[in-house]
């Protein structure tokens, strides 16, 4: 297990699907920030199932309460310890998966890789998992919201075949992205991705889907190079997610078959400082931020639990027939929206705090 | 700076474009292990530059020597210091960069960021940063090789819109790859791939490209969820490298526009294992190896130093036209592939180090 | 804050005095341990407060729950969340030290660090803080306990000027430990050191002391040079304890007067391994275990908090008499001998896990 | 092995006794720092041996070369390597090593831990090991010194029964101590070591001492509670380094027997701030500085490589005769006094990078 993430702003987490609590503790947060549970419960209850037909009928409050670290509503500058209580628990759904590993899920390799798993439901490899992820993000996002004005919102950029539409990264808004059930803020395609994920939901099947992210007015000078790069910690917090295949910052893929006189982006100035015209970078440089909006993308595969019968092998190695009962989202992009936008404001927290020591270097 | 990788398999990185040398220590490497520079200089000649008319003229023998952790042609345990020394250094190629940051290069993100920049190349966001990965990697692969098999084979999958043609994951081999210029196994697409990056040369521009990689014989249970996940790690480190922009893993972004019946990998029995009929998955499950082949793909730019004119703006504001007269490749993808290798090489070594404990935990 | 201990068995602890709830979470614990919270409770109770009349009147039963990572009695290799209430919270007792920084006590460096401190009690440099540690210790203790039959006893070694006698190093058990209410097992001295620690209470002053501990059946090969050597760790362990002001491992800093033609440890055959003759080595030798006995002492300087009135400058620098009214230990070793286990415990579990992986090398 | 030491500036070291190099890389010294070897050499040359008939005979000139991380005199903020060739080597003097582990040596246990050890000398148990140590922190020094106007003085406070008299904490410098080869300022003490250690080396023997060192100029503020409290990684540096038993802040061990009314340093008015009356503290409270004085002692033992004639066993467990042939101090601490001050330098240098960040959480 690696449940610890970040350098100077750390985040351990804990909790898996049927155990008593999950949560999380911060340390490392600078004193003299007001919190309460208030500025984290909005987060946690844009990711709690249960918010529409659309996810799993697994219904939680998650309602997170703050142990340590704060007093009279001002951090402390100590650890911050975070729980949300399991409720809704339901060991019992999973006795098929006693004798079969769900295919594409992570009951196969927790039991290579532990000598055993947790019996019901997914463990540690179960979207509960990120309930301490996100109530973290959500004391990093108020943070620098205050420091620099920090601005991080996401959405769902496709489901399936269909596309998300063009969405202008100046201006999107978390109202507008939660507009539609789905997290679309392109009404004609939030409209098809409901109806697809219905459609799939009913034919007891999944879909994947792709989040995409842009984070405005990060300072340029984040992101320390070489292992640490901006882009390279950002990588490496989607790709911590449950179902995550893919990411791609700025131009991604398709940059690689751009020319470079094409894809560069020339200096200009703005205000009173430099910036680029086009933006192919993602606002990253020599995986250090350089003011410009950073942008990414995350590809999410299909939730591996699906009603749909699949024929596959047993932990004994006889093939049968697997027919899962546990509740599950059809899609989960809709609510990795909140999850994505928490792991970018931990990213960008530890750099910023990492950053800061330089100054008395300049003296 | 974040010079330092790993966990129990640490490797701490020195050196940018123009100074005496370049290189690595490598702490963790376990004793016992037979090696010599003879091990390690394969790599780097692959990754060095001016091996054909379609890579950078900057001309480099990179001669390795291992300094210290390594007695009687075996690994004592302790630290492996490994360098190289940097000859063909041409500071004055790069006056005109005084007053104008490359677009799209590191020059001002380094600048913002550290108050000043190496005044010649590079600096460590140079290529040349990359021998410390190499030379670590070539040490971590030779010993996945002789205690589990490992077989870690890259290639390049595309240049510009140019597609690299199917490739078997399971018999793909170094010397298949090596066997053209470019790097590319498809002898017909390796062809097309050496034309456009000649034009492009011929054209003081460039072009990006994506590389591919296979990892055969990884142990099942490698992976440390939740936030070291394998793929999480493999993302990070590929990440870090100069010039990437995407990371996907099996089935990636395709997988996810996918249904959840079709994605999921379904279990049979493989000789004495559980095995997946198809490997969308990648090779890994909930973050840990599942046994199957991990393989991933990284998008690369086009680089961004060119000899084309580029309309600009200088650190003081003023627009002009930059002509850059570096060195530079026109492509890096040829050569980025055995740094792919090298990364995915520490990180699975790392993480199968960090897996070994879990054996007196069962007994 | 660094509120994060260990590298594979990794402890972030978290609470202060007056907040809610203490604790813990231990990421890295191996699977397939059985564990509950019966297994926690014992050394809790020996190191919460009201146990004597020698101690703090503050009266905590510091019933520890555990949130995660164990299912049905048994650990799954996740994080383990450890959760203490603190139920007898007295902030009113504390309005004098809104003034005054209490001398020797963490108040003024707190408010110069943080630009800020709990307003009540120590906050983080309350002893209470010591809980989370006390509870992760316990689970190392176990799993030590049953992988190699690992024994860690600790006992007052003296309190004031009052020497607590020789002790058995082979044979001293906690239940002999306990059989006095200061902890020192030779009765005699127990007596004394009762007697003065009254005295002191009384004089509403307060004392320090020593406390020795010993680990037995140490796995020789524990360690990591050249930075984490075992007595590295363990000294880094015991400094971070509040009040302590020293640490010597084996002969000590007696060890600094002796000639090495004498203070040598001969190496003899016992049973099937080597041992020494004699120990002045403590168990180490270059920061690697032996096989022998680990066995050092630790320094506690007399609580800071005191009744006895002190003249004193407040925070505005103004000098004044400071009568602080918060209730404390006359005497913290008594109860800092399972706190010294437990880090004792922490620290020879994280180099045990670290050793493991080596065992593949040497195939 | 574990050969990195910090969070903010660390320190990877290299380097057994007879490899070609020694050496470390400083990752995260902060830009715009002038630096050259001149800056470094000057305490290797303390550091090195065959200073005078009071040290071993090997002959090292330790010419530090820096290979990285420094362009037109100035620190570029990137890592910075610096490399020491080894070159007085005898592996022949060690030949009756192999058959006999030298008593209280690391021969031993090396082999038990990694299976193998370094044929010839102590390999990385070698005092050669700390060259890296000493050249990392000669830089960290320098920009203390620069920042913050920090003083680091360390000096020999006793050789074996010898004590070396009182010294005054606020002016003793460092040609004061180097004034004497024992590198004791109080000149009758410094005579009686000299001698005793001359008898000590003519009888084949070795002999222990204490060396003391205090901290000037230390900001308030720096330490991470609670597990890197400034005192916690004091110990832990000082307990890493070869051949210490014993580590004590302030009062020490000493404190152990007062009370708290004699123990505690009343606040008074300093100049503009807060400071103590007494220093029992150590310039330390609750793990943080508090603007005094940081002084501490650190006790090593005697070597253990003597001439003298040892009965001990053979690694195959029969008894024998080991007349060791190694060139050996017969007594560490006068070469000891700049590699405390360097570990002094590290530990300051990396809380202070950690404490500079919170400045943007007052805003």
């Amino acid at each position: 297990m690696s449940s610890v993430f970040g350098t100077l702003f750390k985040v351990s987490t804990f909790g898996e699907s049927h155990c008593p609590a999950v949560g999380a503790i911060v340390d490392g947060c600078p004193s003299g920030l007001a919190l309460s549970e208030a500025d984290i419960q909005p987060q946690l209850d844009r990711r709690r199932p249960g918010q529409s037909g659309l996810s799993t009928p697994r219904n939680e409050q998650d309602l997170v309460t703050i142990l340590s670290g704060v007093e009279n509503g001002v951090t402390l500058g100590t650890p911050i310890a975070l729980m949300v209580h399991n409720r809704d628990q339901r060991p019992g759904d999973y006795q098929e998966m006693l004798a079969f590993p769900r295919p594409s899920h992570a009951d196969y390799t927790y039991q290579v890789k532990y000598g055993r798993r947790a019996s019901s439901g997914g463990g540690r490899a179960s979207a509960r998992e990120t309930i301490g992820r996100v109530a973290a993000g959500a004391i990093a996002e108020k943070f620098l919201a205050q420091s620099c004005g920090v601005e991080i919102v996401a959405w769902v950029d496709s489901v399936g075949l269909i596309p998300g539409g063009e969405v202008d990264l100046d201006s999107i808004s978390r109202s507008q992205v939660d507009a539609s059930l789905v997290r679309c803020p392109d009404p004609v395609a939030a409209k098809a991705m409901e109806e697809l994920i219905a459609l799939v939901r009913d034919n007891s099947d999944s879909v994947g889907g792709v989040v995409r992210c842009v984070c405005r007015n990060i300072p340029a000078g984040l992101g320390e190079p070489v292992f640490d790069k901006l882009e390279a910690l950002l990588a490496h917090a989607m790709l911590s997610l449950p179902a995550t295949k893919g990411f791609e910052i700025g131009s991604g893929f398709a940059g690689s078959s751009m020319l470079g006189s094409v894809h560069n982006d020339p200096f200009i100035q703005k205000g009173g400082r430099l910036g680029t015209l086009t933006n192919n970078s993602g606002g990253v440089q020599g995986g250090i931020s350089n003011g410009e909006q950073i942008h990414f993308r995350v590809a999410f595969k299909p939730p591996a639990t699906i009603g749909v019968s699949q024929r596959t092998a047993g932990f004994d190695g006889q093939e049968g027939i697997l027919e899962a009962k546990g509740r599950h989202d059809p899609c989960v992009v809709p609510r990795a929206v909140p999850i994505v936008e928490s792991m970018a404001a931990l990213v960008i927290m530890d750099l910023l705090l990492r950053q800061e020591y330089r100054q008395r270097g300049r003296g």
